[in-house]
């Protein structure tokens, strides 16, 4: 396909592409900028194909990701969120020379050439040929998988992934002229990075929001027009909170788009309170963003399903082997799935058989076909013959007004070969309470048999309580009696 | 891709998904209905991949091409106002066996099998396995090019094509749940089946007209909710014609897509006078419908242009070698374009260059990229070393309110090599009249040296004038003096 950045200038050039706070640009005008980004870089890259990134969710950031992709590069997504160390193994793995971040130089960052996104000017002047086409198969970008277990994995993503997770959006949540999708999910991550392709792609205005805050989101929610707002279950739950009672948001909002985890009754009841359209979905990085999605429609008989699989994309539970079953694990058949991991060329082909990607998740379809996701493969809990799914326990203790946060993991027992503990961020009920609570809700052997006091929360860059790093942690924690 | 029809079933089993007069049945309702015609259809066919079908824009059409399409075989289109001889030439020529038919049985058609579409009953149970997946470059359809010149070309298209092709179109023309397509274009032509397969695609419904009349057309646009149509010229004047003052369509409505040629300023002062918002569309057989649309909002500026490319298409104007030209060949590189003729497989290389198909359409883009297509190459009509596009005389004429129809040809002529003359239904105005009026608004060698009285005016099914068959009988054509 032609350059969808030159195509959108052609096609819409007076639209609006991008916008964040007073500033907004329009598709020509992010052409002509790119354009002078994209010269500006070109002079300090060499034969590298791979670029680095540290970015939050600017004009200036968004300019750059243009800018190497007009060049024909492929954009490596650093998370900014984490440690030194890690960004290092990153940078190495994906054999990076320049980095380009939006804050100083880093002397900790291993790399030959780093450079501010503020340094790319606008203003200065340059001509550059830029690249004709997208070819389909060209990686465009890659993001680390932020990984539960083991080092992290490059994704790679194609343009036909992001053209193909366009349209599979397009398909179920539908398009208009006047879209407006309000970006506060991190653009280094999937979930923020697709709304960047859906803009070119649709033609969209794109607002992005450099921090996430709930109450200048609902400013924005709430006083212009802005259609569609991408969040995890914790940025919803703010946005709630901050929301005056009897305030909706703008007439033409259709669609928050909540990804990262499932939601509860009461933050749903709320939500629809607000005559706020939730829509559940599920995706990972190695998806391309959503692949399922719940309709609105289906959100309260439906409660604690992601959905039904977007047009272009097919599911099954089954086996390791893939063969089918009732309960196993979520196999993907998706144009928008990776086309593998960086320098580990199995990698992919361990995960796939025939065409099916098993993303090492749990679940099942209800007899309407809806998918209910049980938890990580990994995060099975096997307590004396029984399968404990940490999600499911989790659930359960959320409904306590008491409860904001809880993670259930498995710890050894010689006994039962392992049983499930739980921390939480602190906690006005005992454990004693807790465990009462528990075997009222849940069969015997589910019930924590501990709890923890948790220092801090760990989370990833999309608003995931990361497990692993409890796991690590939790002979250090201080037991809540 | 899995099956389409079986992923709207699941996905949207409740939504309409096909509409005539009072009858409709929802997506769960055709996939039930199919199966069960499918199933029938089945016992029929022995070893063909190919079955045709000639048909009327009814439920019952439509369900027969869905059975065939979920059995896993091609449909081929036979356009029911060829003469006999035509559609034997077609049927030899795809090598069918069985042909289905929503009239009786026709004695004087060459096959093996005739069954007709009411036949095929919905009420008879029977049990088969439809198909599982759709693959993108399995052919699915096969329509005759109504060819201006040689013999009639059967244009394979495959689901990716179609797919594509309902991208693009709703890329540029939006999509929203509540979307629903009046069908009154003919389904056996790419206009109409297009329609069928955005439906299935889009999750939209369908409203099938069986045959186009204007009254009743604009009955259910002003009554009902209806937020696109297609249209030819002749269609649009009609709508117009019929439609009082101060009536508009129903709040909803959205787009008429305009194809088949341009239209003229008046009816499209008409068409605003009405709010009704005309797209001007370009495409063929070849590039599965529309691949080039004008917006709305330029109709005015940009009257007789038929617009931009769509989003997934590119367009350049270049020379029979491909080298781009201010004025020449429209060239269209497009994931819709088919992938080949039937049994003719040099055909299509020979008409592409790189990836690139010489549509043999003649056109400029404006100094605002907006394509204007002067007509086919062949038409050309070269006088003394002038060339003239018989679309521009005959607009020119079309704009006196005497003139409805009109078609310029060129004559062989001894001075000049050749000559334009022109065929009318009938005129009230004098051959001297009309010259003298073409003298005004042309330059000389455009004004056609002749006038001739059409006995029947030749229209194919998507309604364009056949020149072709105007050449064959200028001969015996009364001249108007």
């Amino acid at each position: 396909m032609e350059n969808w950045l030159i195509k959108r200038a052609r096609l819409t050039p007076n639209r609006v592409a991008v916008q964040e706070k007073g500033q907004q640009l329009t598709f020509q005008e992010v052409a002509d900028q790119t354009k002078k980004i994209a010269a500006q870089l070109n002079v300090v890259i060499e034969t590298e194909q791979r670029i680095a990134l540290i970015a939050t969710n600017t004009i200036a950031s968004y300019l750059v990701i243009m800018a190497v992709q007009q060049l024909g590069k492929t954009m490596v997504f650093i998370n900014r969120r984490l440690s030194f160390d890690e960004i290092n193994y990153q940078l190495a793995d994906a054999d990076i020379s320049v980095l380009i971040t939006d804050e100083d130089y880093h002397q900790q960052l291993k790399v030959d050439k780093q450079l501010t996104v503020s340094a790319l000017s606008t203003e200065k002047s340059a001509r550059l040929d830029l690249v004709e086409n997208f070819p389909d198969d060209a990686v465009t970008s890659i993001m680390y998988t932020s990984g539960t277990t083991g080092k992290p994995k490059g994704v790679m993503q194609t343009f036909n992934n992001h053209f193909f997770s366009a349209m599979g959006s397009a398909l179920n949540l539908g398009l208009t002229a006047d879209d407006a999708w309000l970006t506060a999910v991190p653009i280094f991550h999937i979930s923020g990075f697709s709304i960047l392709m859906r803009g070119l792609i649709y033609g969209m205005r794109v607002v992005l929001l450099p921090k996430f805050d709930a109450h200048q989101a609902n400013e924005l929610l709430v006083n212009h027009h802005i259609t569609t707002m991408s969040v995890v279950p914790v940025m919803l739950k703010q946005l709630l909170k901050d929301l005056p009672e009897d305030v909706s948001y703008n007439s033409g909002f259709r669609t928050m788009l909540l990804g990262g985890g499932p939601t509860d009754r009461a933050t749903l009841k709320r939500a629809q309170a607000h005559h706020i359209p939730i829509i559940q979905s599920y995706g990972m990085t190695e998806t391309a963003s959503q692949v399922i999605a719940l309709d609105a429609e289906y959100a309260d008989e439906k409660l604690g399903s992601v959905g039904k699989p977007l047009f272009p994309v097919s599911l099954k539970i089954a086996d390791h082997y893939g063969v089918p079953v009732k309960t196993g694990n979520i196999w993907i058949k998706s144009p928008t799935l990776t086309v593998g991991y960086l320098n580990q060329p199995n990698k992919l082909a361990e995960k796939c058989r025939d065409g099916w990607f098993n993303t090492e998740d749990l679940g099942y379809l209800d007899d309407d076909g809806f998918l209910f996701v049980q938890g990580r493969e990994g995060d099975m809990i096997s307590s004396g013959g029984e399968n404990i799914f940490p999600d499911e326990v989790e659930s359960v203790y959320l409904k306590l007004p008491e409860i904001d946060n809880i993670v259930v993991v498995g710890v050894p027992d010689e006994q039962w070969g392992q049983v499930p503990v739980a921390i939480v961020i602190d906690s006005k009920l005992s454990a004693t309470d807790l465990k009462a609570y528990g075997r009222e809700k849940l069969a015997h052997y589910k019930v924590p048999k501990r709890f923890y006091f948790a220092n801090d929360w760990h989370r990833n860059a999309s608003g995931k309580t990361e497990r692993i790093k409890f796991i690590a942690e939790i002979t250090r924690l201080k037991e809540l009696k």
